[in-house]
C-alpha cells in the first residue's frame, strides 16, 4: 500500500519530470540535434539526484554523452545496473503527427509525443519505481544507472566505455524497461531478442541524369538494378538468398514453437490493428515464430530520380536504399554483414558502380528464465498489473544487452512496458497513462522483492 | 550573305530576347509556378509580333495557355505551322547546378540554363530563323506558330484545341525544333520518334510505420514488394515481360538496319560521355537500335520510408515510383496502358494494395524523307552547317507529333539542333552558341527554299 499510495501522490510531478525530458528534441540519427543530447544528459542527471541517487553525473565519450548515476545501500548487497537511452527516433513524416512530436499531451487515458513510451516513458518508470522503493524504504540493494544517447543509432560507443569502466559497471543483473508486452491482456516479459543488421545501398549508373528518350533501353538504369538486387534477396518463400545467412540459425526446438503457439494470438484483430490484408513471412512459420525467432530483411527506405510533384521522364543517375536484416541469436551480425556486402558485389552487374556502407548492428539476445532477477521481475508485475506475465521472445532488437553480456559478464533481465499500439518509432508514438504508473509500481516491487 | 549579316547584326539582341524567356521559370509540372506559364506565354506573343507575325496572341485551354501567331504571305502559297512548347522540365536535384537554372549565362561557348535547349533556345532558333527570312525579303510561305505550354506533361490540351481549331491550324506541314543531331560531327534530322506511356504505381502495405524488429518478417514491405514487382518487368535480356507488350512491335527490316548501321557510333566516347562502364540494353540489338527503334522500361523515380540522415529501421506503410515505356511505332500508348496496368494488378500480391495511375501517353511517329519539307530542312541545314545531314530515327518522344497526323492529317519535320551534351531534362542544361547562329541560318534558309 505504502508503494501504491507513494506513487498517486507523485503523479503530477512524475508526469512534469518526464515531460520536461520529452521536451527536448534528443533525435541522435540527426546532426542538428548534437546541442540537444547535452541538454537531455544533463536534464537526466538532474532528475536521477533529486530521485535519490548519492551522485549522478554525465561523462562524455567519442559520441553523446553517457549518463551514469548510483545509490549505495550497502556493499555487501547485490548491485543492479539499470541500463535506458534518452535519445529518439527521427519524427518525419511530420504530417502524419495528430499532434507536435516534442510537446506532450494527454488525451484519451494517453501520453502522447515522441518517446512516451521508447524510451523516455520506460525510463522515467525505471527512475520513479527507484525512487518510490528507496523513499518507502523498501530498497534492499545497491541501484547504478547507464543512460546512453546513441541506443536508436546502434550504441557505437558504449562498447568502449563498458571496457573502460568494467569496475563502476560492476553489478549482479542488468534491468532494462525498453520492450513491449505482447498486449494489455497478454502481459510478458521479454526473455529473447533478435540482433541486427544495418546497411545503406549506393548504385551509381550514368555521371548526370540522362533523358530516358534518348538513352532509355541502351543505359542501365540505376534504380531498376538496384529493384532488381534487392527483390533477390528475398524469394517467393519469404527467406533470404544470401549464401550462408541461414548457417548459423538454430532451428526452432518442438518444446519452443510449442510455448510460442501457447501465445494468445488473433490475427484478425493483428491485421486489423496494423491494416493490412493479409500476411506476409517465412513459409513454414507461424506469424509469431517469423516475428521474433526467425531472421527477415527488409528496405526501410529507398530513393532515386525524379519525385517531385507530376511527371519526369528520366534515366537517373543514382538510386539509393537504407536495408537491414533482423538476426537472430547465434547470427554473429558482423559475420552476416560481411556476407551482405560480399552478395551484393557478386550480384551488381558491370555497368553500374554499388557501395554497401555497413551501419549499426549488433547480436540477439536469450535470457534464462530461472534468473533470480527474473523471478523478481515476474512476481513484481503479477503483483502491480493483476497477472503474471508470459515468457516470450521478441523480434526488436537491443545490439547492446548481446555486447553487455560479451563485455561485463551480466545478465538482462528485459522489463519492458510498451505496446503495440504505441507506435513507437511511428507518428503518433504514445504511452498508457495506467501502464505508466503501473510500471512505476511493478518497479518498486521489484526492488522490494529482490535482494 | 543578306542571312548570315542580319544574324551577325542582330545577335546580341536574338540573345536577350531568349534570355528574357529563359528567366521565366516555366516549369508545367509544378503547380506553384502557374503563373509563370501566363507571364511566359504573353511574352512569347510579344516576341512573336515584334519578330514580324501579323498577329499574335494568347488563347486559354483547360490547361496552360496556348500561343498562337501567324504571318500572311499569300493564300495561294503554301503555308508552315512551327510548333514549339514554352515550359521546361523541373530543375532538381538543385545542387548539382553549376549557375542558377533560371540565371542564362554564357561560359564556354555555350549558354546554360534550363531551357537553353529544350524548347526555349530551339524554338527561339525557329522564330529568330523565320524574322531573318522575313526581313531579308525571302520568306515564300505562310507561317503559324502554335506554342504550348504543356510539352513535358504531356500535352493534355493541345489535342482538344487541335480537334476545335483544324481551320486555324491548316497548314502544308508542321516544322518542329526539339530534338537533337547525333553529333556535332554527324549531323542529322530526325525521321521517327519514340512513343511514350508513364504511370506513378502506389503500394499500400500497414496503416503506418511499423517497427521493423517488431513486425519484420512477418508483415509485408512495401518497398519490398515494390521493387518486386518494378524487377520482374524486365527480364535478364533486357526484354519487357508485360504479356503483349511486344504485340504490335514492328521488327527492324534488314535495310534499316543496314542504315543504322552506318550512323558513325563510338562506344566508348558514348561510355565517356555519360560516364559508364558499360552499356546494357535488350539482346540481340545495337545501342543505336536500342535507343531509337525499340521500346523500353524505366524507373524515373522511387521513395518510400526513412530517407533522411542516419538509419531508421522501420517497415514503411508506403511505396511509391514514377516509371515509363518508351514505345515504338504502332505500339498504341493506351493499349500498352491497359496491358501494364492489368499486368501489375495480377502481380500485385494480396498483401499489399497497388494503386496505378496512367499519366500522359503518346504515339511514336515516322517522317518519309521524301517530302519537300524534309528536302528543304536537308539543304537548309547542309548550306547553314557546311554538311548534308543523316535522316535518323531517335528515341524520345513528343507525343503531339503523333496526334498532328491523326487530328490535321499533316506531317511535320523535325528540324532540330540540340546536342546529347546539352544535357536537356538535367542539371546544367546548355546549348551550344555556334549552333543557336547557326540554327537560326538553317531556318532562314528553309524559309528561302522551301515554298
Amino acid at each position: 500500500m505504502a508503494i501504491k499510495s507513494y506513487i498517486k501522490k507523485n503523479e503530477k510531478r512524475f508526469l512534469d519530470e518526464l515531460f520536461s525530458l520529452i521536451r527536448i528534441p534528443s533525435i541522435s540519427a540527426q546532426q542538428e540535434h548534437k546541442p540537444d543530447m547535452q541538454t537531455c544528459a544533463r536534464r537526466w542527471a538532474d532528475i536521477l539526484l533529486s530521485s535519490g541517487a548519492d551522485k549522478a553525473e554525465v561523462m562524455e565519450t567519442e559520441g553523446n554523452p553517457i549518463v551514469y548515476a548510483e545509490k549505495n545501500v550497502n556493499p555487501e548487497n547485490k548491485t543492479v545496473l539499470v541500463y535506458a537511452h534518452y535519445d529518439v527516433m527521427p519524427v518525419e513524416p511530420l504530417d502524419l503527427w495528430n499532434s507536435k512530436p516534442f510537446e506532450p499531451v494527454i488525451r484519451n487515458g494517453r501520453i502522447w509525443a515522441r518517446g512516451a513510451d521508447d524510451d523516455k516513458g520506460q525510463s522515467m518508470i525505471q527512475v520513479k519505481g527507484f525512487e518510490t522503493a528507496l523513499k518507502e524504504g523498501l530498497l534492499q540493494c545497491n541501484v547504478k544507472f547507464i543512460f546512453e544517447g546513441e541506443e536508436e543509432i546502434g550504441s557505437p560507443s558504449i562498447e568502449a566505455f563498458c571496457k573502460a569502466h568494467k569496475e563502476l559497471l560492476k553489478a549482479d543483473v542488468i534491468l532494462v524497461s525498453d520492450t513491449s508486452m505482447v498486449s494489455a491482456d497478454t502481459l510478458s516479459l521479454t526473455t529473447g531478442l533478435r540482433g541486427l543488421a544495418y546497411w545503406e545501398i549506393e548504385v551509381d549508373g550514368p555521371s548526370r541524369d540522362l533523358h530516358s528518350g534518348h538513352f532509355g533501353g541502351a543505359v542501365a538504369n540505376p534504380i531498376n538494378v538496384l529493384c532488381k538486387m534487392l527483390a533477390d534477396i528475398t524469394d517467393k518463400d519469404g527467406r533470404i538468398t544470401i549464401p550462408g545467412f541461414y548457417d548459423d540459425v538454430e532451428e526452432l526446438s518442438a518444446e519452443e514453437r510449442e510455448m510460442i503457439a501457447q501465445i494468445p494470438f488473433d490475427e484478425a484483430q493483428y491485421k486489423e490493428a496494423i491494416g493490412v490484408k493479409a500476411l506476409f513471412g517465412e513459409k513454414g512459420y507461424s506469424t509469431l515464430e517469423r516475428n521474433s525467432c526467425r531472421p527477415s530483411f527488409d528496405v526501410c527506405g529507398i530513393w532515386g530520380g525524379y519525385i517531385g510533384e507530376g511527371s519526369k521522364t528520366v534515366l537517373p543517375s543514382k538510386a539509393f536504399a537504407k536495408v537491414s536484416c533482423r538476426l537472430v541469436p547465434h547470427q554473429n551480425h558482423e559475420t552476416i554483414s560481411k556476407l551482405f556486402e560480399t552478395y551484393i558485389h557478386q550480384v551488381a552487374p558491370e555497368y553500374v558502380t554499388v557501395k554497401v556502407t555497413p551501419k549499426h548492428g549488433g547480436e540477439g539476445y536469450v535470457c534464462p528464465i530461472d534468473l533470480p532477477a527474473y523471478k523478481a521481475a515476474e512476481e513484481a508485475i503479477r503483483i502491480a498489473f493483476g497477472k503474471k506475465p508470459l515468457a516470450v521472445r521478441r523480434g526488436g532488437s537491443i545490439p547492446i544487452i548481446s555486447s553487455f553480456e560479451r563485455i561485463l559478464g551480466i545478465k538482462t533481465v528485459l522489463m519492458g512496458f510498451g505496446l503495440e499500439q504505441n507506435a513507437i518509432h511511428s507518428p503518433n508514438e504514445s504511452c498508457r497513462l495506467d501502464f505508466f504508473f503501473k510500471g512505476i509500481e511493478a518497479v518498486a516491487e521489484f526492488y522490494r522483492i529482490f535482494r
